[in-house]
């Protein structure tokens, strides 16, 4: 799989046709050490922190929300379809998308989607460092 | 400009509209050490070779071809709109836009547009890691 994906281009509509699943990404291509991820949201994730990573987010359709928790307050971003947001190492953050979204994500290989710290992990949410497409 | 790159989303066509010489990366976002470089493609760009690092790219609007040197052969990968490509390290590649595209690229920041080795530079291609955007 991996030769495949570093020898033909995919194209994305292709891939998030693969698979269903919300909260669940898939890797579509690497970099190195890092993931370039696909994940359908749709709902609420829940609350987690990655301690030594930023998370870069694409959104690819639809909109999503990323809650942040920064200096002791809380804010949300709404990210359009066709923008980008990375956030930063060490913010604790809680992704939603109301109306389900299409996204694309870089970050480290073996980067837990909950994060190192979270909240209660509900059922609708995977944990995963990502799933072949 | 890192800070407010790190905290509200940028819209790629936003991103886009802010500049337009081709060949000439910008980077809307860093994800550790990696930047997220938009770059205009339009014509040809060089032979070169990255000899220590991955490069991704997604075709966000036009076409792209990527010219690669492979076991002693060539072949020319297309990646329209939508899709993404990833050239192996140590590959010999020359990406071209016979009609134009926008391109999102990801890459070790401080990763030289021209790579390690490279054929004589021509005028219309930036020799840069890439600009603030």
């Amino acid at each position: 799989m991996i030769d495949r994906m570093s020898t033909q281009p995919i194209s994305l509509d292709d891939a998030f046709a693969r698979f269903t699943d919300i909260w669940s990404p898939r890797i579509v291509a690497t970099i190195n050490d890092y993931d370039v991820r696909l994940a359908r949201f749709a709902g609420e994730h829940v609350w987690h922190v990655h301690e030594n990573t930023d998370e870069f987010f694409l959104v690819v359709d639809g909109e999503i929300d990323i809650a942040l928790r920064e200096d002791g307050d809380e804010r949300v971003v709404t990210v359009p379809r066709g923008a980008v947001f990375v956030v930063p190492r060490g913010t604790f953050h809680k992704p939603s998308a109301k109306d389900g979204a299409l996204v694309l994500l870089v970050e480290p290989s073996g980067t837990l989607t909950v994060g190192d710290t979270h909240d209660e992990v509900p059922d609708h949410v995977d944990v995963t460092t990502g799933h072949a497409l």
